[in-house]
């Protein structure tokens, strides 16, 4: 005899809660496939020949290594040992636990590039795991929602992005959001305006700290990486434009121009979209993203923030870049993703650009917690509970059983014959709305008795009336 | 650069599949939910001391087993590894991947013991991983979809299991299957008429094998087994009772009878509906179970077939089991399960009874499509392509793209300004079944061109109708 556990950093879902987390799922995966993506499921089970190399060296450290079965350790020689667990693993495993839904994306477009057709528009809701410390909102396993437009420059993929974004947390009730929107090529171009060279990385990890480290902060880390004062105040200057999203794109643009910023033209692709349009790539990105939202009938341009100082980390976006921030809630981003050039180089195929975003379910779950935003808190789908008085009672409640299973209200007869009280008990603390009271007298009379749980209300209708009653509700 | 794979016995579904395979889970989703089951989720990793020894011998060979995250080999001594992969595995691996739903059920009502409202009625739905030998129709990650009831003896819940076998499949349009049910009392009791003692097991295992080895292969082991001929003949005398469920459920009463089985008498916490029936257990609770079926209004007992051959193996199973087939498909059964006295014993909490039984959504995948029943196979949800000629059509078309969403039609501007021929081919490798053309010319008219891809008819509308149109079809 144990005593069973769960390992750290991993949960249950109890009724309720996977009906809310069903909620979730629903509304982003309606939104997605409005928008014409189509859903991929990829194993949990990825080779490590994938999965390493991929998410730098912490990464490959994250990953959950899934032991060879059968005798593992068959090959490993005690001077295999001697070289400790990074040589050995290679021996012992050579699969491991999805870790993202990107880099399995890339693996599965990589696989089926003969036949897919492009643009390829996916959207996957899956769980990944990672061997990461848990703690308060982080766990070793959890949900990722992505979609992704591969084998398309458009930039109505960024738009729709946008729009997708502010339906599904509209769908959920979160108003209060901030959308951050940014492009690379803004913070290329601010770069250049310091008049650096070869030192863009330094200057991203150092914006990305913003938020977390202050100017001060950021200011100490520049001046150690050899950037001086004034350009240091260049810099704040160009990230600290105040105004709306259209006066930002106009301060900046002075800005470059003053500074003298060689313009990067427009894009090798340029369509009529953009060919004419000012000089400046991300600005004119983020101009043509702006329009094509005013199009589409976008009317929330107070959620949508165009922020300079976005930045990202480290990952591989090269265009617009998101990410998602619901306020009044103490919480990171629940949503954030951006476009990229080459999604599937390292799987031998270059050259697929495309743009994607992901929401946290979990982040999501816990904002709509916060908020008190969650309405559904039954443990049971069971909308009506017909009570058990006797054997012969019991048998004459089951074509109405039936019956109201039939017209789609979920619905149980207590399985025995047990004291009233403790059914009422039962259909209380799994939150069933109402009973139905089929005794002996209710049959006699040909009557059923309801009572609205919530209310205490009760009223007694011809047995025959009760199914299309209720279905009326 | 590498040539990307997944491992052996795992799939990508690629957006057709998952399209099938949600309507499946939504059939028996939907299904459970009427019956008054509520989701449960359980983490895919689970502590190895809950999954070990459940399984038997083979099973624990068959868990899937994580490697201990960091420096798993730092405890690894020579010796450890002169021992073996066996002795080696405690020291590298404490978690494993869940291998089915029932101990992971078992292991959460044991820890929730104290909050749990019983009966507690909980159905699930999730992949689970067994390091089998792949072959065909046998994966190393598959899905079940379980349902069980805890913490009642009542036979509605054996009645309540047919009726959603047969709603499910049903639902899926698998109209022509066969439900196996048997009591493992009845078992028993053929055991008992035989005279033996104490080789219940043995006897079990040889009836299971029937259906693979036949009559004389049965025959045999039975006789090495140390079972007497007279006793063999008297064993098929009452495996092959004839006739309909009722017929049986006489004649093998009057076989037990004949033989002097001892009448086991009512079960111990029998209520009015069992105290006053025959008095063997195994055919009281099957007349039980079809008079509670007569009452429910079920209709397909051609398709209910009592089959006292029926053993399900050696599992854990003491009241009535069930297995299901789908006629006229090379396919072993997709569903199956039955009563058991004692689900969490090993866990600390005993006497929990319940029934349940399990859907294999890969086999019904694979039913449906050797019966070719899908409908769906377009690999997209979009309904609605609206075609891209230039960037000011493209963005004219943007109102009518938001109608159409907001309308509940999936729907997809094509992301850029190329030939139509190029967009049109893309609405078909898809399978978008309509197509509206906005060119300039239909803009200055103020029009949009239906094309039905399907039959190749188109139709002009003005603009302000398309929506309506669309969405009274």
């Amino acid at each position: 005899m144990q005593k069973p556990s769960i390992p750290k950093g991993t949960r249950d879902f109890g009724p309720a809660q996977v009906a809310r987390r069903q909620h979730i799922f629903n509304v982003i995966r309606r939104t997605f496939e409005s928008f014409g993506f189509a859903p991929l499921e990829t194993p949990t089970l990825e080779n490590l020949s994938v999965l390493t190399g991929k998410y730098g060296d912490e990464g490959d450290q994250l990953l959950f290594k899934v032991l060879n079965s059968g005798d593992f350790a068959k090959d490993v020689t005690a001077g295999d040992l001697a070289t400790g667990s990074k040589a050995l693993l290679p021996k012992v495993a050579e699969k491991g636990l999805r870790y993202d839904l990107t880099v399995p994306f890339a693996r599965y477009v990589a696989m089926n590039r003969g036949t897919l057709t492009f643009p390829f528009k996916r959207y996957q809701m899956q769980p990944v795991w990672r061997a990461d410390r848990p703690q308060r909102g982080r766990y070793r396993e959890f949900y990722q929602c992505d979609a992704d437009v591969v084998g398309t420059d458009s930039l109505l993929c960024e738009a729709e992005i946008v729009l997708m974004i502010a339906q599904v947390l509209g769908g959920l009730g979160l108003h209060d959001f901030t959308i951050k929107i940014n492009h690379r090529g803004v913070l290329r171009n601010i770069y250049q305006a310091l008049g650096g060279e070869g030192r863009e990385t330094d200057l991203f990890v150092a914006i990305d700290k913003l938020d977390k480290i202050g100017r001060d902060g950021v200011t100490k880390e520049l001046l150690e990486r050899g950037f001086s004062e004034p350009t240091i105040e260049t810099l704040f200057a160009l990230l600290g434009v105040e105004g709306d999203y259209e006066q930002k794109l106009e301060r900046l643009l002075a800005g470059f121009v003053t500074a003298g910023v060689e313009p990067d033209g427009p894009r090798p692709d340029a369509t009529e979209e953009t060919e004419d349009a000012a000089n400046y790539r991300g600005l004119t990105e983020l101009t043509t993203v702006r329009d094509l939202l005013v199009a589409s009938g976008f009317e929330q341009f107070d959620r949508l923030e165009f922020d300079p100082t976005l930045a990202r980390g480290l990952s591989y976006y090269t265009g617009c870049i998101f990410e998602v921030k619901i306020n009044n809630v103490q919480m990171g981003s629940v949503s954030g993703g951006g476009r990229y050039d080459n999604l599937t180089g390292s799987f031998g195929l270059p050259g697929v650009s495309g743009v994607g975003f992901s929401f946290g379910v979990d982040r999501l779950y816990d904002c709509l917690e916060a908020l008190d935003l969650f309405t559904a808190t039954a443990e049971t789908p069971t909308r009506c509970l017909i009570t058990h008085f006797d054997a012969a009672s019991g048998r004459a409640a089951l074509p109405l059983l039936a019956q109201l299973r039939a017209a789609g209200i979920p619905s149980e007869l207590y399985p025995d014959a047990t004291k009233l009280q403790k059914q009422f008990k039962y259909a209380d603390a799994k939150g069933i709305p109402l009973v139905i009271v089929l005794g002996p007298e209710e049959i006699a009379a040909g009557v059923a008795k309801i009572k609205i749980m919530a209310s205490g209300t009760e009223r007694v209708l011809p047995l025959a009336e009760v199914v299309a009653a209720l279905t009326a509700e």
